[in-house]
């Protein structure tokens, strides 16, 4: 029995039964930090631990000499090997039927030669992977969450040699020809950013069968992924995979981010030396991003920083801006100086208050000290006032707030927040989350202040859906994202 | 008796006896703060707090009712009252022989007509400032720190109407046109890098009469300061500012960052309604800073990243580099790829191995992934070979690092590690730290992993004064101001 096409990504990220070539008792050893990266996450399959050297139990299963000693079927293969080994165990696997193999071993292409000669070889056994599909090789496996990790049912399929115990169930999906991401990037993210929820992340390796065609297909049609997120240092195929990237345009919530890396001859000479990709140049590159209509990341970090603030914008419904009219607030006029100039600097516009809107403004300023005419408040003299008058500052936020997202006109907030145990009365921030949650305009928060507040507060919101940052400028970068995709779209 | 024009500044950031005119018992107050804060941090000399409407204590000292009721000499005044309350009692400050005052109300140009009908009245009681002299107003006060927040005789002179209570002493002085440099901002870098220090914060505020200028001065004579960041919004004098900056270019580790507010016309609406600069424009700026010779930020955020880079390898003595040859260490071919791009990028060069430097590399790496020819070194293989032989990882660290820093025409070294309580051993600290601290070339840190490590690894890094970055383009960024300083001062 063989897999329809359409179902080969189904049964990598959604196997029955696995066999682990190269399980190890050993710790330090990849091949049982995979075992035990499935079973502490509830892989609700059957696992396999496979080395002819080993005896007695890892995490209470037998280990076992041979795939050919398995008479079940098995729907995975999962390679942690040297590389010259894989042949003839490659054999054994098609010999009983396995469908699949995810070879996370490297010394493939990207090591010249030998490495060429290893690549016909499995392509001879294979005949041209008829006889089984392959992920990888040089690559760290895939990972499918199905439930946060600190629910009672955790886990999902995690078959990367990194053991990942923090992570939660969201709506984006990672591709990734780096294995980093899903190595140690992944738990840098779960980790860095924990309101952040994944539903994949699958590193493709060298891309000897199975590449980013595949899986993009695959999350084109899943509707629980609403982010790709996309590592390449090579294109399978730039035709068809512009033709995927315009096929995600007719679908709603689904928007793909790219980085490219090896874009310059000292990167392609990198990237040679690691994927063995043949690596497109800049130029091409740019062009393919443009016509497919797709958000373009110039690495890794910004690649999960738009992640992120897709991710929160969809899971609030958000209305994406069109025009690029945004307001600030903010408890600094240099802050605010600062934030206007690079609004304009990248075609941003504030636009000027109705008269409606300043007359409301002007009643929570002090005399001596009135409102901008345009979508910049300074709100700290109406704090100071506030707190002359005995008002609560909650009054003067709510107040700004309904001012500059109940005008038509204006697409979304910046603002910012100054985060001090001293004054978190002054930013009380579950009025702030209560006021963004009944907008349909994205609302973005700029970070400033003690540290740790400042990681409570992006917490807080984290938790809530609502993006926050610690510069000035990615703030603003995120924004413009929103509008690409927007304008990409329509 | 008038101070001489030379040591105005050291009056202002070195006073003997301050009145706080606006002195609260309310903590809530600004007035009750600015004493908490000269108070709590030790200043050592003599504190009036000054109000007509007060009784009893604060802080022990009792409070006067006026100015003329003190009988000794006061070196500042500190203003914390309404604008409007102002010219009376600075004429009583006047009359009493003050020699200088701080004024942190706002309420002048920045409001219209009003404001500058007040600036006029200062103007004529002070007799265009011969009377007395003024930093700000609408400023937040000067701050200079002697002591470590840590150490036994913490403080110095802590005149903002925020309380500092965490800061280190170090080699950076602050001058802005901004509060928030002095306020909300000054608490966010001291709590966000727990180990970079300064020396002066200085918010300039209005700038009536003392302006960027005289600080500037100040601190090119001042021994104890190496970088100064500036923030201006306008520039009181272009030409003396740039004959400043120039002469800074003769003195040895002294280092100007410039980030400018109001540069477009945006940012100038903001800023004309913050401190009533008359901002130049973009183009101008630019040309200014360029033939100045001094390093530009484009946000504070930049500011206080190149800043603490600049202090930290000011504080090791490294060597600038000048032909922007650079080397790579990472453990993952996809980080390394992007790294190399963006180095490519930014007009850096990864140079090629000498054959020496190629073989002892050869010799760590496995057979089956022979190391780059250029400095480039993807460590991943010849760690997990020195696993295999149970070799100590540490030994693989310090070949790789004294074979690219060991290269004569390598500059300096972005060296990713990977932050995982998992693999500490791997990327061992100590031993990192120690290698930095035998080479005198700059080398920085790109941190990724768990949050939690990635933390712990940044903050004792920066103990050691070594940079950490959390995204690879920051540290290419940072290297590059590296750059452009050597290149100006050639």
């Amino acid at each position: 029995m063989t897999y329809e096409d359409d179902n080969i990504i189904e049964l990598f990220l959604n196997p029955k039964s696995v066999a682990v070539i190269g399980a190890s008792s050993n710790p330090m050893k990849g091949g049982h930090r995979i075992v035990n990266n499935l079973v502490s996450n509830n892989f609700n399959g059957k696992i396999y631990p496979i080395n002819p050297n080993a005896s007695g139990k890892i995490f209470g299963m037998n280990f076992i000499k041979s795939v050919k000693d398995i008479d079940e079927p098995v729907d995975l293969a999962i390679f942690y090997i040297p590389n010259r080994l894989i042949p003839k165990i490659l054999n054994e696997c098609i010999e009983i039927g396995v469908k699949g193999a995810i070879i996370e071993a490297s010394g493939f292409e990207e090591i010249g030669e030998k490495g060429v000669q290893l690549k016909k070889e499995i392509i001879r056994i294979t005949d041209n992977f008829q006889k089984i599909r392959i992920v990888g090789p040089n690559c760290m496996g895939l990972t499918r969450i199905d439930r946060d990790s600190n629910s009672d049912k955790k886990g999902g399929f995690f078959s990367s040699f990194l053991v990942f115990n923090k992570y939660l169930r969201g709506n984006i999906a990672i591709i990734s020809q780096s294995g980093m991401l899903n190595g140690g990037y992944f738990t840098h993210l779960t980790t860095k950013y924990p309101g952040m929820g994944f539903r994949y992340s699958c590193s493709i390796g060298n891309k000897m069968d199975i590449s980013e065609l595949e899986f993009l297909e695959y999350f084109l049609k899943d509707d629980s992924v609403e982010v790709i997120a996309i590592y390449l240092e090579s294109f399978k195929d730039p035709r068809k995979f512009m033709e995927l990237c315009k096929r995600a345009k007719t679908i709603p919530n689904k928007t793909i981010l790219l980085v490219k890396g090896g874009l310059t001859s000292q990167g392609k000479k990198a990237s040679l030396s690691h994927t063995a990709a043949l690596s497109e140049n800049l130029k091409l590159t740019n062009t393919l991003i443009k016509q497919s209509g797709i958000i373009k990341a110039n690495s890794f970090f910004e690649l999960f920083e738009y992640a992120r603030t897709f991710s929160m914008i969809y899971s609030h419904n958000k209305v994406l801006p069109v025009k690029g009219n945004i307001s600030i607030i903010v408890g600094s006029g240099g802050a605010g100086t600062i934030l206007a100039d690079l609004c304009k600097l990248n075609n941003l516009t504030l636009p000027e208050l109705s008269d409606n809107s300043y007359k409301i403004l002007e009643s929570i300023f002090p005399e001596w000290m009135p409102p901008n005419k345009f979508a910049l408040v300074d709100i700290w003299p109406a704090m100071e006032k506030a707190i002359a008058y005995n008002q609560h500052p909650s009054e003067v936020v709510e107040k700004a707030y309904s001012v500059v997202l109940g005008q038509e006109n204006i697409e979304g907030l910046f603002n910012m927040v100054f985060c001090s145990k001293q004054f978190r009365a002054m930013s009380n921030i579950n009025l702030l989350i209560n006021l963004v949650k009944q907008t349909n305009k994205p609302v973005f928060f700029y970070l400033i202040g003690e540290q740790r507040e400042v990681k409570r507060t992006s917490k807080i919101l984290g938790e809530n859906n609502i993006p926050s940052f610690s510069n000035l400028e990615s703030m603003v970068k995120n924004f413009l994202q929103l509008l690409t995709e927007s304008r990409n779209t329509q």
